[in-house]
């Protein structure tokens, strides 16, 4: 019976797997792991009474309008502000309000790709990403990347060999995992070359309000037509209000409509209202994302220094400007993550292997950790830990 | 430059096409138009005020954890109450929560079917079962229904012959858009065949509860496995929310919520929890529903005696059962109904042609009638408008 209803399966569905990521926080929810696993926003720093209120404010002032079914592109005043907020080319007219910045990159999968067709990453890149790309089954092509994102140059030399790709995604601030923020070089590099090889950039976005430290670079879209924007409500106001957004040039939002309409006619009237009347307080807006810019650089700095305090030169990592993550690297070559892992989990702390953000997994010595949601104790405890399970044999 | 861009454009987003309804649905949103096109639940009915109680309860009760991120399948309780309200077979293990239930045909429809696979759906049956199905790339074969949902006799003739479908899509209860509930014998021998050939049933149920007289018969899954069950908030409780659900045999349910996590994570937070505080409160609701069924079940005879009163001989209809729709028919062959909407919208009336309802578009004298926006007299003067529109030529 099990093989018979195996076969009906379609061929992506066989070939499908659950991400790593996801099992792996599966095992680490134990309430004594430390976790730097997850890539969640910290509880402290979710508006839970200006969402009471916002909600509350909404339903009085649209009634059943808020609950009511609502345009596939979202709603009109929710795309106005998203395109002024991103400012320079983003017009209301090519924003599409997306069900989660995941839903957009599954949107974009679907209208751009067909099986075998090239898309190139950065390397390591969101496992997101590699998750909603794989269902078109195109070959996915990665571009190793450095301190400063993705190496341009060496992207230049694969299309100048002959790779032809129809799209590249990329993180340009503070890249999950890596928490690398591309180059202003880079990314007037990276125009140059959609342009010249008439491929879209796919910019994604959901990190650049947490800056710490630094100046922001614009955006790539500064210097082509094809690049699509992405953006969240879910790192700055609430991951579970399941509310992200697109913006495209129109001869490609307008197709990305289309598929979103089969796919799930569009994104929560509430949620949209509820990111709109937040959003649209500039004031308490401010106050609200420095709150959290202060919280998240705060616990960087205090992981950064339980690493060397723990770890010493046992561990390499990066200082990042912004964002949720600190992407390490194991200095001793015998040491695989993925193996420290278990010995981790052993010592209740837990983290991502690098393997999990390639495409072809080749990555033994590198791990990300996310400093968000633990404290400053708990950050040093877990960095004790881990200095412990690094010391164990055999972790290879 | 626009020829090279849509050169980049995926197969599937090259030939998809907006949904006629969609496009329809604009033209009809002037302030005079007298709609019964839409599908959309009656405002009144929206339950603006227990959801504002149930948002301030959630965020009240669990804080942080509402507006966090969650499990792909969906909330545990919610996926506990889901299952134990359809009762029988149905386990919260089978159930993942979907963001409406447009989104369980897209997962059904990229976990089971690949390019050139078949599926069988009704004639006519739901334009975004069609839209999900499309981006596929499926063979669509449909199969006729009458007053009693579809003819299982015309499919065992055409499995007999040899159709092989992976599929088969169908509305049990009320069907959109004929209003058709299909009869027991249907449901057992539908089931009987999906066990003989081998293929998956879905069975989506989002007008059941909506049953104004008569008794409701056993689901198609009470005599077969191989049947998925797809259930919604959106018309007993509000579609704006976007939570809908499916109940699959455990094998499908993994691959289901494999796709999901690569389309958009897990459906919000919040909604779930609101729909799980209003579906548990059972007194609640059973008022609830009672005052929804009432309002909808004297609307529809409402518009049956307009009908009637305006029309006389030039149409003939169903007298549903239940759910939002009348299903009419014009008489007179010379009509078509595609012409006559546009006669309609000047008339100030529209209603959706049944050729959208179809994957051949092959029908010119049936028309959808949704009673669940209008009041009496508005359904009379749209009866009355209509039936000016009729008479008015050409209109072919």
């Amino acid at each position: 019976m099990l093989a018979v209803t195996f076969d009906i399966l379609s061929e992506r569905a066989r070939s499908a797997r659950s991400s790593a990521v996801r099992d792996l926080l599966r095992l680490t929810e134990q309430p004594h792991v430390l976790s730097m696993a997850g890539g969640l926003p910290a509880s402290e720093m979710l508006p839970v009474s200006a969402i009471r209120a916002a909600s509350a404010e909404v339903l009085d002032r649209l009634g059943p309008a808020a609950l009511q079914y609502g345009p596939t592109e979202g709603v009109a005043a929710l795309r106005h502000i998203v395109a002024a907020r991103l400012g320079g080319s983003a017009t209301p007219e090519g924003t599409v309000i997306t069900t989660g910045s995941q839903q957009a990159l599954d949107l974009l999968a679907r209208v751009l790709l067909d099986p075998g067709d090239v898309v190139v990453t950065e390397t390591p890149t969101y496992l997101g990403a590699l998750s909603a790309l794989h269902w078109q089954r195109p070959r996915i092509e990665g571009v190793e990347g450095d301190h400063d994102g993705m190496r341009t140059d060496l992207l230049a030399d694969r299309l100048a060999e002959g790779l032809r790709p129809k799209m590249l995604y990329v993180v340009t601030e503070f890249a999950n995992p890596t928490g690398a923020t591309l180059s202003l070089e880079r990314r007037q590099h990276l125009a140059a070359l959609a342009e010249q090889y008439n491929f879209v950039v796919v910019e994604d976005d959901p990190y650049g309000a947490l800056r710490f430290r630094g100046v922001r670079h614009p955006p790539i879209r500064t210097w082509s037509d094809r690049v699509v924007t992405l953006g969240t409500a879910s790192k700055i106001l609430s991951p579970g209000l399941r509310v992200g957004w697109l913006t495209a040039p129109h001869w490609l939002a307008r197709p990305i409509v289309i598929a979103k309409q089969a796919a799930d006619l569009h994104t929560a009237t509430l949620n949209q209202h509820l990111v709109l009347s937040l959003l649209s307080d500039e004031p308490w807006m401010k106050t609200h994302v420095a709150a959290i810019v202060a919280f998240y650089g705060s616990r960087a700095e205090c992981l950064q220094r339980s690493l060397t305090v723990h770890l010493g030169d046992a561990v390499e990592f990066n200082a990042p400007d912004g964002g949720m993550f600190v992407w390490g690297h194991m200095t001793d070559p015998s040491i695989r993550t993925e193996a420290l892992l278990n010995a981790a989990v052993e010592q209740g702390v837990a983290f991502v292997p690098g393997s999990a953000f390639r495409h072809d997994a080749l990555d033994n010595s590198t791990l990300r950790l996310c400093f968000t949601t633990l404290n400053a104790e708990q950050l040093n405890e877990a960095a004790s830990r881990l200095a412990k399970a690094a010391t164990q044999t055999p972790i290879r």
